[in-house]
């Protein structure tokens, strides 16, 4: 039984659904119906107007919305354990042409206001160091927190006042919303966030990513930038499809929601003393000898190690809860 | 009608089957089943050992391969009409870090020996000049030609003589085997071709283009440049269950000969003297004045201008055969 | 006796002097006196506000300011036969990070309005093909040919129409003033010119280039680019010192004068017949045999062979008249 | 009194005697007798043949060799506060093409083996994290550390054993070695440096830095991008005629012996208590109150504060020995 990534879950009924319909519509790249709809669906939904984008992966929304708020000269402030950090392959500098990656500190992979401004003010005005131009911060984190829109706000605030722009990566930006019950403007744009990666493939989509620009100044770079990096799908309305299905009767909403309930019922399994980080989102960081993970995975389950002692498990929209009653349990008599 | 574009066809059937297959099938990136097959899958079809990537736009597939075959401070000779040049949106100049490209010419977009050895010529060796370090072609060509595996060869024996590597842009690489009925290995490998970007999308798949390499030395760097241009999808087992799905059967070969067969007829009826370039894929150049032009778009013929005077026609593995014979007939009354 | 090149010439005896005082001055970077004078100085020259920095070649000065007004997903617009395309090794899709270079014809190496409006007119607006950004044009030109003020104003209203920003590479731009008798802020911003890279090298400098920005808001990007491309020297003042001496009582344009004067004695000794162009400058294109030209080289006379039957001879600030007038009669007698 | 710079030393008289020479040379870029003969002067002091080229700065001399040795899907490993992390403004992520920088620390700046392992062991070798390709470490250090022949080889070692190429960044070479007294070929090349960045201007040239390439395979990549980058100097021989002279008796090592004399001398006077790194080059970094920092200046001395309660001091190869005992004087009597 499959704990072990959210990206081996399977497309949603309503992403595959879409994908069917969409093979009825013929026209080329981004100039369907359905990719022009996408900025209006996203802008009712963030209650103001926004320049939205398909692409294929979490990646290609992250490093083109770094690459539209920090020039090659400058650095995206992150956490030490950012995806943009660890997990891209230095797609950032790739994208970015060279721009810095500036590291902050922060418990369970969240960057906080001082974190951000004691960064900043290690960098020298002239031109031999490189000035920070962006923020980008990851919700849910990491380790599976997710901010409330209080510490984006605050964090906005700060870096408005050192001229940052500020992208967001929301590569589970759905279990974050479904954990906190929060609206997505006051988290986004409402906080000072500039460009976010609303994450929809680890949510139930089979291979379409939202870049939700607040900025519309953005959107001519990007779309151009799209094309340059040979993200603009010449099919491209099977990715809007997918989207527009799962915006609709807030599917991605209840896939989260889905995969936070398992993470849940897992978490209370666990108990505080094992889990390492509160579980606020569809993963869990649980605190388990060798031999403990090795008699759990010999009950079937499937999961990483994470560090010594510590084993990551990942929920999906899609899990069996049969599944997790079993792991649940499996835990409890560890 | 559509014939505008082969990028507006529908999926077809194998590749829809596949991803509902795939649906079923739970694991992340490319270390799925069916991503470890591609090697083996398209190492049968080419006849040798070969390295197969799966990345969702040519444009990507092209821009790896050249990335991988011209350094920096290199030059990419290709045709003045080529896709490269004209229609990526820089991202030759993205992917290898500032190349160049050294633009020949030569009927019909092809490239020919001598084109490429003056074009070399022409290049002071001093480090004042960027030296060509690669040759790309397009088969078949923008207007729609088709490469002997004799003529491939001769441009690979120049290349090596010069000391370039070779790539060939394959988007529409179905349809010229379709045409010429040579063995893939004769016009690829055999030829002196070390990359080829083996078009899927235009013939009939959803999302899914191979990048073929001959020379599996290129692959550890073309795997982590894919995913440090943000082209390595979490879900990339739907990517390579289409390519399977197509291979098998050898539909791609049957939904090639679909498209250049409604093509031929066309240019049945167009005649000799309309007819630009021969018709040896799926695209028609057709001579047309403005008026005739209009007439036939009054019958429901959807269509591109190309130059004053000239039309493109474009034809799909989907053509519904009895819209080709009315826009057949339609041609031969004006 | 040297007819090679310009960049062969000594450093001229301001130049030098300068060097001798510069070693009187301790500081580092660009925080000296004289580096501060800059602004100044040339601002008074160009009777408005301008920014000025020294760089060491015209390779970084001419590819600093493209890559100011070119973003990486434009196109900078230039003649076929310019030194950024053909001399280079490509240092504008380094700087530019891959932006790409629109080539277009003229006689003697100058772009006229409607060759740069047509090149434009090609370019669809969408976002498959790279939109012109900038416009570069060198004065004199490759071809010795200086602009007009009223030819570079109608380039710089032709670009402004179409958005461009305009850069002039004067690696021989005291050679054009010395020629033209123009003023230089006629010739440059009241042209519409953003960026100028005013050569100092080739007339008698030894390793200082000016970097001139006609738009202040340039100068934050240029100054942190210039430290990342590794030319912000800790000796700066060395190139400040020379800038400044070369200034004081138009040393330069003397320089220039002096050089211009060798080749049109050289000019009015070949005869209309023989010159390829106009002579407005310090170069000179001949026609002339391999036998006429081995027969000049055995009379102790170093030059370029340019094309079959076309030799290019360049004068220096230094030049010995003396030599120019055996050359002169040399080339009289054949 | 100035202590504050080795960048702000003037020119050595053989350095000026040099350009002096070199202004009766007419030749241009790197095609002069002097830059012909760099490669056997620099050979015959490392013992071993060598590529050498002459640089305008030490980034570019950084850089370049960082981009050989690198890839842009690679990483280089260097200590936290090397000079190319925080001093260069990103150009080590320019000249990479986005290559990332792994930081480890270190006392004194000094990378050690095990520091070098444990950051390589971080990196999981899938394609999702940037694998460390390259080491450059600073010798001198930033710190003023001099790394003995016998730790560059444990690390040499340590690097090859990983699949790594080596640089260092001598900006302060002479100073290590004149501290050290060990030959220039086992502190480098026997000890597996690949490539050297072996600074003249702050030992007394006026802009010449050499780029020492111990693999000749990686001169001909270099030699293009150096012109590439806009560091191709015309009058390049200027360059050479300054290393060669400082080649010449040694004068580089007795500069660096007197810079280094003024330090030891003042060193002797901090005492060991306030001194926080001991001194094995031209730097100090003296302990002391803003209140005694105060004194010193009213005195006349020019320094930098480092850090609070922490001032830096740099000699340079030509301080004046009465002001180094008069500061000698200041800084007992505190």
């Amino acid at each position: 039984m499959r704990f072990f990534s959210d990206n081996a879950a399977a497309a949603c009924p309503a992403a595959m659904r879409a994908l069917e319909e969409a093979n009825r519509l013929a026209t080329a790249y981004d100039g369907d119906e359905w990719s022009a709809r996408l900025d209006e669906a996203f802008s009712s939904l963030f209650e103001t107007e926004v320049t939205a984008l398909w692409v294929s992966t979490g990646t290609a929304a992250n490093c083109l919305a770094l690459a539209a708020i920090c020039p090659p000269t400058g650095a995206v402030v992150c956490h030490r354990d950012a995806h943009i950090e660890n997990d891209e392959a230095g797609a950032p500098g790739f994208f970015t042409h060279g721009a810095k990656l500036m590291l902050v500190d922060g418990a369970g992979a969240k960057v906080t206001p001082s974190a951000l401004g004691a960064a900043c003010d290690r960098i020298r005005p002239d031109v031999h160091q490189v000035p920070p131009a962006a923020l980008s911060i990851t919700n849910a984190t990491e380790y599976g927190l997710s901010y409330r829109a209080a510490e984006v706000a605050a964090l906005g605030a700060e870096g408005k006042r050192r001229g940052l722009r500020v992208h967001m990566d929301g590569a589970r930006f759905g279990n974050a919303i479904a954990f906190t019950g929060e609206r997505v403007a006051d988290v986004t744009w409402r906080a000072g966030v500039d460009a976010l990666s609303f994450g929809f493939v680890k949510n139930g989509a089979m291979n379409a990513e939202a870049l939700i620009l607040f900025d519309p100044a953005l959107g001519d770079t990007v779309r151009r930038q799209r094309k340059r990096a040979g993200h603009l799908l010449s099919k491209g309305r099977y990715l809007a499809a997918q989207l527009l299905a799962m915006l609709e009767n807030d599917v991605w909403l209840d896939n989260a929601r889905a995969a936070n309930a398992a993470a849940a019922a897992l978490a209370e399994a666990a108990g505080h003393e094992r889990l390492v980080y509160p579980v606020e989102a569809n993963e869990l960081f649980v605190r388990m000898t060798a031999d403990e993970a090795a008699s759990i995975r010999e009950q079937g389950f499937d999961f990483y190690d994470w560090a010594p002692g510590e084993v990551r498990l990942v929920t999906s929209w899609d899990q069996d809860m049969a599944a997790v009653d079993r792991l649940a349990a499996a835990i409890r008599s560890l």
